[in-house]
């Protein structure tokens, strides 16, 4: 998936030069630069092969190497991975052996990557064709959403992401970190944020640091969203007195936009505010500090007279106005320390400092307006991967397509890149892959590639090939809905649940955000996502391939009696498959000597998740 | 898969007593009792329920609950878990709820496992079927043997097998940790042992108290073996001295018996196992200590003649006996650090302490001769599941069958039970999970449930519902097996890799050990297991329901023209499925242009795998 052209390799060094070169990293070694994370590279990428070609890593050096794979690095990593920090490489390979070559740490990162796509098993081991690839991503910032708010992503779940992340090369990953479903990050300094806003499921900042740890080995910054003023009702359940309104408030269990607000009038709120972003500034390391900003309806302000008197006071004509007061007191506290403010769209405001980033979800349009006023932008219109498009839609969308097109050089530089966003409304632990991967691969490919490699049969050629890779970095987009589907169909025979897997192999879940308008699927914390529609992944393969056929067919490119006799031949099979389909059978438990419904689990009774015990005796309560 | 009596539940206590038993416990918690392994329980009971129902785990305790499972235990747990420990449970589900009792927290954890099992999603929730069951174990050691010694096995594929091994209710993890492959355990006081043996692919201390205290909590033991006085080429890679030969020892890479052995007949030998011997027995802190035994050929005391000599003036005819004095001696050392004896059935020698174990691989007839002689035994006979048997051949043999079955009642009890034997010279990391799974479960039931149980037929609808849930549990058994399909198939269509799966679903490995005999796969740490041999699982599911449905047919309990129809067809598929397979595709990488061909991986170079690494430049050995 990267983009690869075909080059001439830049000439050897001399031997002089590489002496000197040689020269300088002893000394270097001396002042004791170390590179850990290369070290820790090289044994993910010799697991990752072991996984890919079902080789043993022998422990044995006796034996001469029949070939050798040498990286060389110049320089080493920045304290702080930095969007623009190099990421170019080299990568020959020839009958006799492959070099890796880049500038830094990232960029070799990025090659073995490429040498891992490029492997596969052979009769005695495994190969990788003769190449010579120079290769650089075109955007600095590749990024994907976690929507850790409405859904808890348990620990283990975003690193096998992030390891998916690596083998598509993002290099940001965009915590969404707070909601109204949902407060999850420990704060110390105010520790009702989590305390009481997040029902018990949130990460401690042990375990933040962990993971931005584990990210950074992979090249992978992490930028935390704190949303505010709006998306906060998760905030006020410990501090209702940043609130616009008097409250009391809970953590949401429905999804959509709410009312509750931050008061931007109140000095309260931003002495929270500046010790709540100096304590979460020094957590996450990464530069920018993502504020939100989206989706205020302004209610909770228009019922607070208080606000009102503000607004007139300040000459505010609108609720827009006093929000952008709010964003540029906050975009200071920011600045005051020390990191530069990213937000979406709403906090591209007069006066904003110009090192922010605007993050668009209205699309091109917004990003060039703000590229004509020099603010940098990076574009998730089109990449909301929660709408269950498929990989083809997202992949024909350009941060640099629509108004963006026809901005200047220079201002096309301040387009930073984009971002997939996994907003998790419908989305937990089980089925976050399957939503996640390989569609994001696509996605990941727009923003590494040219602009001009925009073939989609070619994008789904590649895609199946990542889509299997991905399974053996540890992604479980695949084999989870088969499980999933195992589940529903219950006791059903192999026959039957072959049939539900040919019906389910065909669909696809409702698109955009249907779902939650035409169903009560909008209770977020007691909705379980066992159905099918949870179970199937965004977009059919089968379907796909069936429709290309099709169309080859109705077009003329493709219309001998044969194709004609395939497509007859699957479609009597759909035909017939209703029948097994339909076949009376107990669902689930036979309760015909009576038994106990249970509704649902309820970890927070006296069962170990909460902690609680009765000395000897426990209850486990079902809801 | 447990043995389910359906029984009337013991009276109700009476108020007075209950709440005696209150006091007593409270009193109980006043001197500092505390279960936290069964808090553990109910979390990993709540999250099991999770997995297998797709519901979700609230924080919310403000709703009634429907119904509600009360889990009461008497007695707190024995500091170290003993064969006989009390494992019974009575389970009673009512439509008002669950009640779970037992005498002590094993017999909670099988209780939970039970429940589990019951459980299925329906309309509303999940529901258990009213039942009432009174259950205990028929054997008290219930084993899975885990060789990691031929192939090293990642600390997170014992864990998973752990909790395969819960959810199957057994009871004794034995840890096959050394054999002339690879000496896998840390030793503090002769640290060559896994410094020179192991190639470094060992388990720390910390890793082994770790997976000790993994086991405790799921109700299972950890049996360690050390096997002496032969398979041991790895101890003597960095303790030549105590061998009958004088070397130079190499880690064994073929399989089969070797030579070398202890010497017998040196003091020194002794010395060094006193201190062995007395640093593990503090390590694992299960009562016994498993001292191998099996399989001496002898040569490399023939080779020796001092040992020759002693043989002489002890007036021992045989290696046998001079193994019995090896054996005698090593009983002494591990009583003298107050552990008990088990080993193969080769320690079963005159004078042995009445408090050893006899470990048959011979069969019922030796275990019979030690019961007699007032010996305990466990059987491994016809539980090699290395071997490649189908479930149904493991499930007829029963610990109490053959010679065994003739024993009076008070020698039967002698007999403790068996172990599920996983010798790893074809398994690894990968295909390890389908060799033990589930397989091992129809052995688990044979181990607790009534010797009466044995329909076969019945045994399979268990196992395929076992099956599944074992996947709930972590396992990889199913899911695994399809992965190295993929990745033998290679860039294959879906219609070449249905094909190849049509295929693979009716073929099994081949049975006993002639896969060594026919084939030049003796090599254990180069011989990669990406074949079709490692990828398909034991046993055909497809082929054994095949096999049914001809049998029906053929012996006229079932010959309805519809049979005949459905087998023609299956057949005919079957027939029709060869062409696809033929079609003629490259092989992995296209080579057109030249490629790296590299053999295999080898991590003990200077990437990371070892920790070496040459300032910012790193080489990736492929022999």
């Amino acid at each position: 998936m990267c983009g690869v052209e075909f080059d001439a390799m830049a000439g050897e060094r001399s031997k002089r030069e590489r002496r000197s070169q040689d020269r300088r990293i002893v000394r270097r070694r001396v002042h004791g630069v170390h590179e850990a994370r290369l070290d820790r590279a090289g044994q993910r990428f010799l697991l990752q092969l072991q996984r890919q070609t079902g080789l043993l890593i022998s422990g044995k050096t006796a034996e001469p190497a029949k070939a050798t794979l040498v990286v060389h690095t110049d320089h080493a990593s920045k304290e702080v991975q930095e969007p623009g920090e190099d990421e170019a490489y080299t990568l020959e390979i020839t009958p006799a052996g492959a070099k890796l070559n880049a500038a830094n740490p990232l960029g070799v990162l990025r090659g073995l990557q490429t040498f891992l796509q490029l492997v596969d098993v052979s009769p005695d081991g495994f190969a990788a064709p003769a190449v010579s690839i120079k290769d650089q991503p075109r955007f600095v910032w590749r990024g994907l959403l976690i929507d850790s708010s409405r859904h808890f992503t348990p620990m283990e779940v975003l690193k096998r992401n992030l390891d998916g992340m690596e083998a598509v090369k993002m290099d940001v990953f965009h915590w969404h970190i707070s909601d109204n479903q949902g407060f999850r990050a420990e704060s110390k300094k105010l520790p009702k944020l989590h305390g009481a806003g997040s029902g018990g499921a949130y990460y401690t900042q042990n375990e933040i640091r962990e993971l931005i740890a584990y990210a950074r080995d992979r090249g992978i910054r992490v930028v935390a969203e704190f949303d505010m003023p709006g998306h906060s009702s998760s905030w006020f359940v410990g501090y209702p007195e940043i609130a616009s309104t008097p409250g009391p408030f809970k953590i949401e269990e429905e999804w959509g936009v709410m009312d509750p607000a931050m008061d931007p009038t109140n000095e309260k709120t931003y002495k929270f505010l500046d010790i709540f972003i100096g304590e979460m500034t020094k957590l996450f390391p990464d530069h920018y500090f993502h504020i939100g900003g989206d989706e205020v309806n302004g209610k909770a302000w228009d019922a607070n007279p208080k606000i009102q008197e503000f607004k007139k006071a300040h000459n505010y004509k609108s609720n827009d106005e006093l929000q952008t007061y709010f964003s540029q007191r906050v975009q200071k506290l920011v600045n005051k320390h020390g990191k530069a403010a990213i937000g979406w769209d709403e906090i591209f405001v007069p006066g904003a400092p110009k090192d922010i980033v605007i993050h668009s979800w209205r699309g091109s349009k917004a990003l060039a307006a703000a590229a004509k006023e020099g603010y940098q932008g990076i574009l998730s219109s089109g990449y909301y991967i929660d709408l269950m498009w498929s990989a083809a839609r997202h992949y024909v969308v350009d941060p640099l397509s629509g108004e963006a097109a026809d901005l200047t050089p220079e201002q096309k530089k301040l387009v930073l890149g984009g971002e997939a966003t996994m907003w998790s409304e419908y989305v937990n632990w089980e089925n976050i892959d399957n939503r996640i991967w390989p569609r994001t691969a696509a996605i990941a490919e727009r923003y590494w590639s040219p602009q001009s490699v925009t073939d989609v049969n070619s994008m789904y050629a590649r895609l199946d090939v990542i889509s299997e890779r991905l399974e053996w970095v540890g992604l479980t987009h695949r084999s989870q809905p088969r499980k999933m589907l195992r589940r529903i169909a219950g006791p059903a025979t192999p026959q039957e649940f072959a049939a539900l897997k040919m019906l389910a192999d065909v669909l696809e879940p409702v698109k955009d955000y249907t779902r939650g308008e035409t169903t009560s699927y909008t209770a977020i914390t007691t909705t379980p996502l066992n159905h099918l529609v949870d179970a199937v992944p965004p977009e059919s393969d089968v379907a796909r391939r069936f429709d290309e056929k099709v169309s080859a067919f109705v077009d003329g490119s493709c219309r001998d009696a044969n194709v004609a006799a395939q497509l007859r031949t699957q479609l009597t099979k759909w035909r017939d498959n209703d029948a097994p389909l339909q076949s009376p059978r107990a669902e689930g438990v036979s309760c015909e000597r009576g038994c106990a419904e249970f509704a649902g689990l309820d970890g927070g009774g006296d069962v170990g998740l909460s902690g609680a015990r009765r000395d000897n005796q426990w209850h486990a309560a079902f809801r």
